[in-house]
């Protein structure tokens, strides 16, 4: 392909971490925030696409306000307060681990023309990871900054950024290196 | 499979006809609405889940609200009078003709347990065409009533029943023919 | 996209012609053998991929001797000798209508940067009209000349070329009409 | 679901070992070559079904015999010698990670009324790894015995088995483990 555009991918970061460890999860979510919004105006300053892509809560509805709403709890507030989708951000729901199952993410991103995708958000080693994977089959290049990504557990997170960088090619340097000036233009 | 279970699908039912011949599709539409909503009551009156897909309008956002809002105008509002989703049905939206493509629809229907299909809406023999042979390759008992489906010209609206009938083996009778009655259980 | 690459698809062509009204079926499937070779001979010569994707026969086995000696039959055998897989062909299975449908063909044609189809073979108003529409929601330009695709009744033929001319923007043009010769280069 | 059938999965034990590490994996295959045989006999006796998948090497073709040339070598002769598909086993072919992209292998599982699997193969932290999370994503029961797996390197197999089995809930007990009992009937 002669063409080369990214798009940004926000993967379940609407959440009401009611889960297993979701408090922990909340902790480190707010932290990955920062830089994934900072990557987020960014893309939005470059009018390049910014795709939120999110469990629907088991709701089955393509219902953004029931959504924020189910979710709206003290953990997802200060999250909230950071990263939500904007007027011109994509918003699209997904029924089990990867972005691509399910979904429309594929159709989306042809239209766009989109052959690249930085990958961020929660879980790390679950559902980026696996929309990862789900990515590279479908032969995007694949950027998952290591501080925009976070799992329950520190070593199952790096050890999903060493699989990404590994098998699937993917560059994992953090938010602000240089290497995404490429990504973001 | 042991279980027998029914869905009613209803296809691009919120719609604000929009295109080429759309008036006349909407004075279609408007008469499928009734025995699409005779349909629907008895589903829901059985707890039998249904199923309103739909096309997004390039919105490409999961987000009810703003679909029933930029649908709303004097073709769709008398079809919203019959027919919209209540509380307890389910809302996907759809980027392309088919039902199932780039859509969590057979992911749902797996989780329902159902294994046969009521498929009703608009355009019979382009939408309804397309998503009925994709949830026969599925492997789902088609039913499509044929007063219930509906397509700008009626020619191809009953060529479209007639290859659901052959090649699609589906049920094409009138809604209110006794065959449904196996359905709505 | 700036490219513009076109692929051949040839849809169940190798067929035992075992089903009702088979033998009308293989009798004009034999004529539009010849068609549907001269396009072959003319991507093979400027090496541009011709896809043969076929029908298994419930063999479920990706196993191109067995299926092809399965389908040896006196209906078959004309076909055959016009029509088979070369060295340099690409030879895939479907278990269904759509030849996009539990295959690889997607994954195939974007690594060969495809988006441009010529789909041929049988029947028209089944398998081809099902694979040119899953086509059409991928995306890509289509042709079918109505000289390379055949049914069991000419009328559903007919039909069917008109629906993928009307909903799916295909060419359909027969083989040898000057619009071609800009897929074949 | 009121069934509960089993199938046994081999995932790319047809294998050329020809890239980076691939002796090494090479001698581990041939470790699990044996477990899996055993399990793969006991299927056989009791007629459940036997799928083999694996990589098509980029011929693109649906050929059994010209894929098993291919592959043929000093080291996957051993293999060959303990573990080829039988007249009755079924070949399927995949041209990416996971087992169900691209592939016709969801679409045979729900003929034969499959619910549940036995994921077994290389490379264990990623064909099987990403197989065994779209068989979870298509809510299939999962066991992956971890002693018919393999990866390139162990801590990598240790942590895709962990994973699986916490994430994805498969059991990963030895295969000659009681439980197992359950799936062969």
């Amino acid at each position: 392909m002669t063409y080369n555009h990214s798009a940004l991918l926000i993967i379940d970061m609407i959440n009401n971490f009611d889960f297993e460890y979701g408090p922990i999860l909340a902790k480190k979510a707010l932290r990955i925030a920062e830089p994934i919004k900072r990557l987020k105006d960014q893309f939005n300053q470059r009018q390049l696409p910014v795709i939120f892509i999110n469990d629907h809560y088991n709701l089955w509805k393509a219902d953004y306000d029931k959504i924020i709403d189910y979710c709206r709890n003290p953990y997802s507030q200060p999250v909230y307060e950071r990263l939500l989708p904007g007027e011109k951000d994509y918003f699209l729901i997904k029924p089990k681990h990867s972005a691509f199952y399910g979904t429309a993410l594929d159709t989306l991103l042809h239209q766009l023309k989109i052959n690249r995708l930085i990958v961020t958000g929660i879980a790390g080693n679950i559902c980026v990871l696996f929309s990862a994977n789900d990515a590279y089959m479908r032969e995007y290049t694949l950027a998952i900054p290591n501080d925009c990504i976070a799992s329950v557990d520190d070593t199952d997170n790096h050890y999903a950024l060493m699989m990404m960088k590994n098998v699937l090619k993917a560059d994992i340097e953090p938010s602000n290196h240089e290497i995404y000036q490429h990504y973001i233009m």
